[in-house]
């Protein structure tokens, strides 16, 4: 899929087909991660993947959007790796750049998925049913998944209102 | 540009043609960065382009990467405007996605850019230069220009060393 088609036609996929995600398309998502830039090009990012069992359920339960990581079949936690870091407001920027990638290159295999931030109002409970390493701070749970057919809209602010004069 | 190949192929570019940005490229790169996703769909991001003048000039006396904003034809200015933030954290990652959107659009232009993350040294004296509304923080610049021809190369950590098992 070309760039701005991808920028412009993905939207957040809360609804997922039972049909699990390939090995091949979830390397390519965390690949497209993995390629973000990053200040002094640190990469500050961790990823763990979930799929399935307890710690899929005790994750869900740390979100008011648990249903969507039940029945998303790959939930991708992205940390930012404290060791790694060396500027917060920078890294967490990169974190944000890495997410981007992420979404828009499942977009662009034909699958959907949402950017969860929600889940860290219970960050330290996640982080637990994660099993994070210490210094590893959840920023966010991106859900994956084949997207029930549904029509899906989002809007904007006009440039006009975005770009100071 | 297809995704994958816009994510993986894009470098940072510091050197630039004297050819100038047009506006409809502008546009793009600006419409890119608009269609960011961010927290509650806040869109705390502003943007002030800046391609000549006194303003340009005293831009570049904030960063160590001064001569990149000289002899760019553009750069952005990208500003966290607090009074749409919500939460630090999930703003700050929004404006990382929408960094990202725009470099990837510059690049599938044929343009070249890059992150200036350095000129928050200054950050105070930078958002003077700009003359930031009350309110809005300088995140990062984007300088973007037509590439001069050079061979770059960048590199990431391993997907092993990035992923927790």
């Amino acid at each position: 899929m070309e760039v701005f088609e991808a920028i412009l036609s993905r939207r957040s996929v809360r609804e997922f087909t039972g049909e699990p995600v390939s090995q091949e398309h979830l390397n390519a998502i965390l690949e497209a991660g993995r390629w973000a830039p990053s200040g002094l090009n640190n990469q500050p990012w961790k990823f763990k993947v979930v799929s399935s069992g307890e710690m899929k359920k005790e994750l869900a339960e740390c979100s008011t959007c648990g249903d969507i990581i039940k029945t998303a079949p790959l939930s991708i936690a992205v940390f930012l790796d404290g060791g790694e870091g060396y500027d917060r407001t920078k890294d967490v920027q990169s974190i944000g750049a890495c997410i981007q990638n992420m979404l828009l290159a499942a977009h662009s295999l034909g699958l959907g998925a949402v950017w969860l931030g929600e889940i860290l109002n219970k960050r330290v409970q996640a982080e637990k049913a994660l099993g994070a390493p210490a210094g590893c701070e959840l920023m966010a749970v991106v859900c994956v998944g084949h997207p029930l057919d549904k029509k899906r809209s989002s809007s904007r602010k006009a440039l006009k209102d975005v770009v100071l004069g």
